[in-house]
C-alpha cells in the first residue's frame, strides 16, 4: 500500500474530524478506487463477486486473520462480519446471552450505553444499571468498586467509550456477582476498537459497528469467546446468532462483502503501513494530547471531562461564547477542517480523531484553533 | 453518466453471470472509481460523511426519488433502506404484520419462498402453504385458481422469482381469504425488481435485497404501503420496525450509506443511461429470450422450466452428459464468461442476466455455447 496514508494528504483531501461514518485511510481508498473496475486481473470488481467464489473467500478470510493478528484475539474466540450496526447488537446480545436465564446488567456511561439497556429492557425487561455516571453529568466512569451486579447478572455490559460524551474508560471492569462467580463482560467498542492494543480475554462479546475505525457503514464485526454460543433463546431472528453466523462463517445469507473486504484493506493498512496497535496507540496517544492541552491551554475552549477519562477518538469541546459557534464552523470547513459540529443532542463542537485521522490533522486543527480565538477572544 | 454501461465492456471487464453480489453497469462503477477519493470537490469520500451532513441526506434523497420515479411507487407507499438482505426481511415481515394476529400464509415456490416460511415459522409457529409447485417439482408456479388462503390469513407472501430454481411468476397473486375480504400481499422481488415495470399498488410490502439489480450487498430496499404499519408486533428488535425506519428517514443509526449511494448511481444508470424500466424491461426480454432459444434448439442443453415461468433473470441449463460441466466451466471461463456455475444445491450451469448483464454477454455466451456443443457434441 502506498505510504502517504497517514501522513500527508492528498492535495483533494481535506482533514475530516466526523464521528462516523468517519476519515478512512487516504492509502485504502486509493487502493479501493485502483481496484474497483478489476480486481487484481480477475475481470470483475470486489463488489461484483459471489461471496461463496475462492477469490472472495480468500478476501474474507484474510481480513480475518489479519484483525485477529492485530488484537491478538485467543483461539477461542469467533471473529463474525454481520450487518445492522452496534444498534443491532443492541438487541443480538441478550437474544444471545439470556436463553439460560438471568438479567442484563449495565454500566450506563451516556447516550450509547443508555440505548443498549433500552433496547434489552424493551424486548426483555427487567435490565439492571449495575453502576451509572448520570449523577456526575457522565463526565468521569463509575470506578471499579461502585460496580455492583444483580445476583442473577447474565452478563455486564458496558460502553468503552461514549462517541458523543467523548468518555472514556481507563479499565476493563471486572464481571462477578456478588458471590464472586463470573459473569461474560460485553463491550460495546464500536469508536474505539484498533485504537491500540486490548487483552481480547477478558472479555464475552465484543461488537464494534464499523464505520469509525473498521471500514464503510453497514458493517459489525463481533467478537465471542465459544463457550457463549449454548445460551441463545429460542425465538431469535435467524440472522442474529452468534452460533449459526459462526458455523456459516458469517455467510449465512450473502454479507456485506464490499465492507468486507474494505476492512480488509484496512487492517492490512494497519499492519503494513502504521506498524500495528502499538504502534497506532502512541499516533493516537500524541494527537488526542495535544488537543486537549490546546483546549486547557485556554479560557477560550474547554471540555468538561474528567483527566482519566478523556476519550482519545472523541473530543468535544466548548467555546465559551456560544455566540461564535457559526463562526468557528464556516471558517473551520473553509480551512478544509471538515464535521467539527457536535452532536445534535449537545451542541458545541466534537473533533473525531479516529484512526485515520493524520497527526497533520490534528496539527491544522490546533493552529486554527489558536489563530481563531486570537482573532476572536 | 458515460454511455457504455450497458453496450460494449471495457477491455478490463468480463461477461459476469454470477447470481448475486451480481455485474454492475461499468458506467456506474466508473462514476463510483473517480468519485472515490472526492466527491464532488468536497475533499472527502461519500463512504467519510456523516449520514447527518446536508450533502450526504442529499444522495439519499435523490436515491429514494429515482426509485420513484422508475417504479412509479404510489405517495402512500413508504420506501426504506436498510439492512441484513432479504433474510432479514424474512424475520421483519411477520414481526411487522402479525401484531394484529393471524397467520402468515406463503406460496411455495423453491428453496427461497420456503426459507421465508421456515424463519416465520421458527419465529411464530403456525405458518400455512396456501399454494405450492412442490409435487412438480417447482418447475411450475401454482395456478391463481389453487392458491387457497387461511380464514385467519394475516398476510399472502411469495417470492417473485425463485433465483435458484430459475422459476418466476408470471402474474401477481390475488391476496384474498375465502370469505372474499383483502390481505396484504408480501412479495420478495430481490432477483427481479427494476427488471420491468411493475404495479406497485398490488403489494402490500415489496422488499429485495440489494446485490442483483440495485446496488452492492448489505443493503435492502422495503417498499410498504403507510396503513401497514400499525399491525406490529411490540417484542420486536426495534431496527426491524418499518414504522420506525420510516419515521427515522431509514436512519434510526447509521445507515449503510455508501451501498445507499451505490444503489442511486444505479437508478440514475437506469433513468438516463437505459430509458427507465420499459426500455429496460425489452432489453431483458430480448436477452432472455435469445438465451432459451438457443437451449431449446439444442439436444445437446436444457432447461427444465415450464416456458410461461421461466425467469428472465437466472436461467439454469444442464448438459446432457454432466461429465463436461467441468470442461465447459473451465473453458467458458477461459472465454471470459464468468460464473456460470450453478447453485451448489442444483449443480449444473446457470447464466444470471440482470440489468447490468449486457446484450453482448448473451450473445458471447450463446455463441461460446454453440461452439462447444460442435466440439463436444
Amino acid at each position: 500500500m502506498s505510504k502517504n496514508g497517514n501522513g500527508g494528504l492528498s492535495p483533494i483531501r481535506h482533514h475530516n474530524f466526523c464521528a462516523g461514518p468517519a476519515a478512512l485511510p487516504t492509502a485504502v481508498l486509493e487502493r479501493a478506487r485502483d481496484e474497483l473496475l478489476d480486481y487484481h486481473g480477475l475481470g470483475l470488481s470486489v463488489m461484483e463477486m459471489s461471496h461463496r467464489a475462492a477469490e472472495y473467500v480468500a478476501i474474507a478470510e484474510k481480513a480475518e486473520s489479519d484483525l485477529r493478528e492485530l488484537l491478538a484475539i485467543p483461539a477461542n474466540y469467533k471473529v463474525l462480519f454481520t450487518q445492522g450496526g452496534a444498534t443491532q447488537q443492541f438487541a443480538a446480545v441478550p437474544f444471545n446471552l439470556l436463553g439460560a436465564g438471568g438479567r442484563a446488567n449495565f454500566v450506563t456511561t451516556g447516550i450509547w450505553s443508555n440505548k443498549a439497556l433500552a433496547e434489552a429492557d424493551h424486548l426483555f425487561g427487567d435490565s439492571r444499571v449495575a453502576a451509572s455516571s448520570e449523577a456526575n453529568g457522565h463526565v468521569a466512569v463509575p470506578r471499579p468498586r461502585d460496580i455492583v451486579l444483580s445476583d442473577d447478572a447474565a452478563y455486564l455490559h458496558y460502553t468503552a467509550n461514549e462517541t458523543i460524551g467523548g468518555l472514556e474508560f481507563d479499565y476493563i471492569p471486572d464481571a462477578r456477582r456478588p458471590d464472586g462467580s463470573d459473569v461474560p463482560l460485553v463491550c460495546d467498542l464500536s469508536s474505539s476498537i484498533l485504537s491500540g492494543p486490548l487483552d481480547v480475554s477478558k472479555f464475552g462479546v465484543i461488537y464494534a459497528g464499523a464505520q469509525k475505525n473498521i471500514g464503510p457503514a453497514g458493517l459489525v464485526v463481533v467478537i465471542v469467546r465459544d463457550d457463549l454460543l449454548d445460551r441463545a433463546r429460542d425465538d431469535m431472528p435467524s440472522l442474529f446468532s452468534y452460533q449459526a453466523l459462526s458455523d456459516a462463517g458469517s455467510m449465512i445469507n450473502t454479507p456485506a462483502t464490499y465492507s468486507w473486504y474494505l476492512a480488509g484493506l484496512v487492517f492490512e493498512w494497519l499492519k503494513d503501513d502504521i506498524g500495528g496497535l502499538g504502534a497506532m496507540d502512541i499516533i493516537n496517544q500524541r494527537k488526542a494530547d495535544k488537543l486537549y492541552a490546546a483546549i486547557d491551554a485556554s479560557d477560550f475552549y474547554s471540555n468538561p471531562i474528567a483527566p482519566l477519562n478523556r476519550s482519545r477518538m472523541n473530543v468535544p469541546f466548548v467555546l465559551a461564547d456560544s455566540r461564535l459557534d457559526k463562526r468557528f464552523l464556516a471558517e473551520s470547513e473553509a480551512a478544509g477542517l471538515l464535521n467539527l459540529k457536535g452532536h445534535r443532542s449537545v451542541g458545541g463542537m466534537r473533533a473525531s480523531l479516529y484512526n485515520a485521522v493524520p497527526e497533520a490533522a490534528v496539527n491544522a486543527l490546533v493552529d486554527f484553533m489558536a489563530d481563531f480565538e486570537q482573532r476572536n477572544g
